[in-house]
């Protein structure tokens, strides 16, 4: 998501906040969730951002409308943008959606497709596996194959056209997914469509940056566990400078 | 683990913490788990304990000195019970540790079969998936037999005749582990040992409950995830009443 936003963007600064101390969000309720996006808002609003996204698929699917209602600024949602590009990714109007427990269970994807387009099929299946699968670095390993097929079965039954990746870590698993969907399922990957999203509202508000030599880019992150550093730099594709642990 | 405390203490008064919001803990550093140990010592001793058992085993690994240093109390660590089970258990003197990343990282085990016998072979493995397995209920499923024994391959190949299930999530997966750790390994799970170690401690210091009519169960957590009572109940084996949602 973020390197989606580097590459769109490339003089825009950046300020990423990951929650790493209390990570994975997907599992967790909604009341805990809300309190602590509403947290990390506080924190990035001390930083003065002239648009806020919502990268976390959970926290979108559950908090979005509560932090759009308590910024001024333009808020761009990961779930939002997704739902749009399914809608014009699809041609049989069957879309799957892989996500979290708590994203699954918030409904958010069918509401976001069916506000747009109320004839659309919407098959949300709960992959609680892909993110540790991810976090241990078993991209493309057998059980990693395994837990995919099993967790695509009752999607696939479906006869969908498109497949929503509705968690952050899931493009990483990307070769592996299309591969288990097959060739006629098409993978609608957010990143794209929320940098696309971000480029256009900047645009339209006239609050783009100017072209200059280089971009900040600055991470916030309230752990550094052990493996962080591989992680996140295979998650950018660079390495991590200006990185800070904070408390919130 | 807190079952086990209650079938060998009957009388005993039992108050129990999940920290549900930020599990799981075996991924992060040490410095945050040393910070997250310390707020859940101070909420129970708001509630005048006579003991203080330390479940969690990467709690236990990373954080168990400083919080005897801190208190008053006796302190009842899962590691150090472990650690004499597996010294007593073994025949070949080759022991190997299944454990969170964390756990393995800081060598608790290691240190503490060590302490006691200083010819011991100590063979650890992180196994970040299995947390995530159990907590998805694959108990007997292919992914999660498969997951095992990429797991237990190198511990098997260092020929240990006993193998520790090093997290409170493991037992849960003891027949599965039985079947492919082999008829000539033992497993030993601390539970047992724990609860063991508690009644001594009780009885020496004459601090032990007099025979009730039933004792009293509390069981705090900082989050009520979607499966929190499935899971819970699962662990337990008995229903979870007087379960109250705090914040640390």
């Amino acid at each position: 998501m973020t390197r989606a936003l580097m590459e769109r963007l490339p003089f825009e600064d950046i300020i990423y906040f990951g929650d790493t101390a209390r990570v994975p969000y997907g599992v967790k309720s909604v009341a805990t969730i809300e309190q602590f996006a509403q947290q990390i808002v506080d924190f990035l609003l001390q930083h003065e951002v002239k648009l806020m996204v919502i990268a976390c698929n959970t926290i979108a699917a559950v908090a979005a409308q509560k932090i759009r209602n308590r910024l001024d600024l333009p808020v761009v949602d990961v779930i939002g943008a997704g739902a749009r590009n399914a809608v014009a990714t699809t041609r049989n109007g069957a879309i799957g959606v892989i996500a979290t427990p708590t994203t699954v269970n918030s409904n958010a994807y069918a509401r976001g497709v069916h506000a747009l387009d109320a004839t659309m099929r919407v098959y949300s299946q709960a992959c609680p596996l892909l993110v540790p699968l991810v976090e241990e670095g078993w991209l493309d390993h057998p059980v990693t194959r395994m837990t995919v097929q099993e967790y695509l079965r009752p999607v696939l039954a479906e006869e969908v056209d498109t497949l929503v990746l509705g968690c952050t870590h899931y493009p990483l698993l990307k070769p592996l997914l299309a591969q288990e969907a097959g060739p006629n399922i098409r993978l609608v990957d957010s990143a794209t469509s929320v940098a696309e999203e971000v480029a256009a509202v900047l645009h339209d508000r006239q609050i783009a940056a100017p072209v200059k030599q280089s971009a900040d880019y600055r991470y916030y992150v309230t752990d550094i566990p052990l493996r962080f550093q591989s992680t996140g730099e295979r998650f950018l594709g660079r390495s991590l400078q200006k990185l800070e642990m904070v408390q919130l």
